[in-house]
């Protein structure tokens, strides 16, 4: 699937290059990517706003799932790219860090 | 940047594995998932709930960011390996979708 | 205004007949209800995703706004009923607690 | 219950007490209200990320619920303060809209 042949930098790159061509970079405030990752994420929610959403999900509601998740996502990119953060050093760094707190024989089947 | 070298793959593995060691697959159902993207996406808003976040933030803010932005996109990896969902696919995708619902020429500028 | 006379159980009273009448208390549970009121809280937010909102707002603003900020309150009501929590008592609480955590003499014009 | 004689203009007044005593109207821009709802909502919704939340509740998670319903709602009178909306007439319409588009006959027990 090409989630194994792109990288960070190529989706990063797609979404500065949507904004650039749109001169959209003076509505992009940290402030307002931030609100929008959360508006995004709450649309995502929506879809199992009654139901649970048990896996295999059915065809429909995973086609727009794939299309909210893209959507939290592209604003994801676009904070990183207006900050500058590396999305795989912090993902990385902060999966180390929940490891450490979450050690494997005493979490393992709970979560606290 | 790491962001230039590691595929979305590499990430959803590295995520898919902390969670296998600790036996929380029966946690992960798409609901909660998807709560859990809420939240996080609401903790990063948090940052800048009554300030505006101008760019270059401030280094402490820089970090915090950083992690809650990686919270955000590790629950995004987890939720994309318990649906199948390709995350470079769904991506291009929408943005190309978007390229197309917002053409250069109407929206240089503006966003309605 | 109506506010002056309508009490806080008059409202309760109302959704509770909407939910009893439909049969829709099966569907609310407080974790779907915390669900709900975080989604109708993003809908409200999208209504200032990319502008201010600097008040008076504009009228067609100012009744869609209406509108969201009565879909959170009707999902608290609800949660409130479902869990007996009196909003009254849990609200006059709260905020005598945060007038002894931000006292006036240190906050005035700051928040933190 | 307090609720029983409680106005909603009571709840109004002792926040906007609370507010202008600390002269935070300068910070309680509707944009800001509306994320500081969103984030409260999601500090609401963390209670029940991984646990289904039956009733009724254990008592130290009902304790917790209470305050974070609380600060939920305390923002909603908050933003129902800055822009002059009349909450009781907002959530009255709400419900008899909510009424007219899920009539009892067809929606008893079911939600679409």
């Amino acid at each position: 699937m090409p989630d194994e042949n792109t990288t960070i930098k190529q989706l990063r790159d797609l979404m500065a290059a949507f904004v650039f061509e749109r001169e959209w970079e003076q509505f992009h405030t940290p402030k307002n990517l931030a609100m929008s990752i959360a508006i995004e994420a709450a649309e995502l929610m929506e879809l199992f706003q009654w139901a649970d959403g048990k896996v295999p999900l059915e065809e429909n509601k995973l086609a727009a799932l794939r299309q909210e998740l893209a959507d939290v996502i592209i604003y994801c990119l676009a904070l990183a790219n207006v900050t500058g953060i590396d999305i795989s050093g912090a993902v990385m760094e902060k999966i180390k860090m929940n490891a450490g707190k979450y050690p494997v024989d005493r979490y393992r089947g709970r979560y606290e």
